[in-house]
């Protein structure tokens, strides 16, 4: 390994605990305030933002990056006003730290307060998005962490632009300017030697493609939470409202199909598929969505769709293509999602309670829909607010990871001298 | 790799995947009579488990093994009751699957729910105590997981026994016999194929010494809640009841020290180090444990104690050895046990409360502890019943590790026909 990147990131990982321990003590009062400070000093300085995000975009053009990936990586007025927005709802939002969550008295007198405490070092590990950089900061400090940010390689001087203009607010508060840290170099070693620093780091969020995900699952040897990929079925009931199943099915899958809550799969029971699938389809057709169908599906339309391969059916296509298959029953939608799916959200389209209730219970994903779009997960839909990212993990925080989820708890045992016999 | 124990494990991780869909259907009473059922085989198989488990024993002769590790393999008529009792206290816990645990209106008119589910597949990885085998394989059942087991070498035949008694129960209930699995091998290959099977395990629980959980840490592509040691430090305040201190010093370092919730270091403020000191240690002198003072500490009692070393401080003793240190104040205290403790149990001794509200704030570990003694952290006497250990972890299970622990959460979704806009 790179001996003085490693000392750098060593550096920059004991300095991010011992903030965290002095987070711990600052007030709501001042977090907030610090967090309102930011969001003026992002629009204040608008002007440096974008001009060091053309740099990026610059480069990203250099290397033919898609008109998507473009997109997300573009500041603008109206981006560097959406993250203030963030920092500015993200202050409002109700301070975790310090809740009460459990009391127990037990027959020796002792008395056990279950308390709600931040974590200690967060790190996260994301891609493209530049206003990831302010929007975990805000989250990270509301909720008394500290944070080690390592962006990509694609954002680079918009990552560390927003995160000068944010430290430098950070040094004119009560709060240690250590709180916050950036790993501000494009070297993927980088990323392996935080990983490695479970003595400083108490968890690692990694948001982004699979690749990224693999790398940091097989090198971390701190907890992982993983914002992985969001492989979304909507199961089509015979006993659907085959009108409302319609609606639901083209907004999962057209109205933003870049996101991990977009359906990527669509299961049809074989009573309704002749019924349901022409319409459907001609209006998936008309708004451009590549549909590959099995066979029974092909059979249906006449050929008029691509027939699906294996692979289809266990890929997150983050675009307009929609795998399309025909099936027998309930049982069969439980099994194809829990064995193709990736666990994020999916949904069931029934007019039948007790169906629902079955599917509910038996398939084993973050978030279960029925009668309604899987778009729905996200901290803002469920009502948490701003959000670190959609955890694919079912440990610690599944589903829209909010201020809560940034979260752990210790036990405070009050005694009067008791020992143990 | 070995090929063969490869397919082997894949095979008995996949199985447990499909159990654990199973189990999440199985009523709570259908849990219970299989858990009573388990507790009878036991006590009506004791004879065939304490005849497999002389082999263990044996072989630990031959390899001369400390009398404490002897102790912790030994199967009798007591400690095979006890492992019955265990699990008809755990058929007697309340059911934590299925609990509502918040519950969500939107202004859009989704309903969202809340509940706790179980997790799925729980891999734990042993050392040593056979009864962890019975344990894990009650809490596991009545959460509604599926679990793989992977005891010690040490204990070969006296898990293998006791699991062949428990699974011929459950092959005679509703419950899925695959829903308990044993890797009944030694090689600790089997432990590293074990750690990759993150497609169908969803959680590693190491229960042992540092090496193992070193090993799995490193190695695990699946989540791990590790259940490391416990370095707990007790500070004895100059607000402190020195009589009250004393007694509570005493129980945490000799009732039991071979756990992991027993004292391995005292800290004594400087004020009253003169006074609390010689009786202090007289005590511990006469109770057999072998004190390692610093410099401090040495000139108080004229030199009658040992040169602790550095390292000492950084110690797990597991034995009737104590580390003493002489500080200053409240900050010393939380930076030495921030800085040198294990995060697991450590406690204040104060009579005033606004010192005991700072250390509770300020000191990161599961339990804190304020005038009484570190040794309560556990299962039973938090008053959890039984658990599959303490968590040293922060993220999930933090300290005792019950059967509200061993679940997850999913949010359900009910609409009618929504879609996002």
């Amino acid at each position: 390994m790179n001996d003085q990147l490693t000392q750098t990131i060593i550096k920059m990982a004991k300095a991010a605990k011992v903030a965290s321990y002095q987070m711990s003590l600052v007030s709501t009062k001042d977090k907030n305030m610090a967090l309102l400070k930011m969001a003026k000093a992002l629009i204040a300085n608008q002007k440096y933002l974008i001009s060091e995000n053309k740099k990026d975009l610059a480069a990203a053009q250099k290397e033919n990056y898609s008109k998507a990936l473009i997109d997300r990586l573009t500041l603008n007025e109206k981006t560097i006003k959406g993250m203030a927005q963030c920092l500015v709802e993200t202050a409002g939002l109700k301070d975790p730290v310090g809740e009460l969550l459990r009391t127990i008295k037990r027959p020796n007198g002792l008395l056990i307060k279950k308390v709600r405490t931040p974590i200690g070092v967060v790190g996260i590990i994301y891609e493209s998005r530049p206003n990831v950089t302010s929007d975990c900061i805000g989250l990270c400090l509301k909720s008394s962490n500290a944070v080690i940010l390592k962006g990509g390689r694609e954002a680079f001087y918009s990552n560390n632009a927003i995160f000068t203009v944010l430290k430098n607010v950070l040094k004119k508060t009560k709060i240690s300017a250590e709180a916050i840290q950036l790993v501000g170099v494009t070297d993927r070693e980088a990323v392996n030697i935080l990983l490695k620093q479970d003595e400083f780091v108490d968890v690692i969020v990694p948001r982004g493609g699979e690749d990224l995900i693999r790398f940091v699952v097989e090198n971390s040897t701190i907890p992982v939470i993983k914002h992985a990929k969001g492989l979304c079925t909507i199961y089509v009931s015979d006993k659907a409202d085959l009108k409302m199943a319609e609606k639901i099915c083209f907004n999962a899958k057209v109205q933003k199909p870049g996101v991990c809550n977009a359906m990527e799969t669509m299961l049809v029971n074989a009573k309704v598929a002749k019924r349901f699938l022409p319409l459907m389809i001609k209006e998936f057709h008309a708004a451009g969505v590549e549909v590959r169908g099995c066979e029974r599906t092909r059979t249906i339309l006449k050929g008029h769709v691509k027939q699906a391969t294996d692979q289809d059916f266990d890929t997150e296509f983050l675009d307009l293509i929609l795998a399309v298959k025909v099936i027998d029953s309930l049982k069969d939608a439980i099994d194809h999602i829990n064995t193709h799916g990736s666990h994020h959200s999916d949904a069931i389209v029934t007019k039948d309670k007790k169906e629902a209730e079955a599917f509910l219970k038996s398939v084993d994903s973050a978030s279960l829909y029925v009668n309604a779009s899987t778009r729905f997960t996200d901290g803002y839909e469920f009502g948490f607010g701003a959000e670190v990212g959609i955890s694919t993990d079912k440990l610690h925080a599944r589903g829209p990871m909010g201020l809560e989820e940034l979260t752990t708890y210790k036990y405070l045992v009050y005694g009067k001298g008791q020992i143990r016999t």
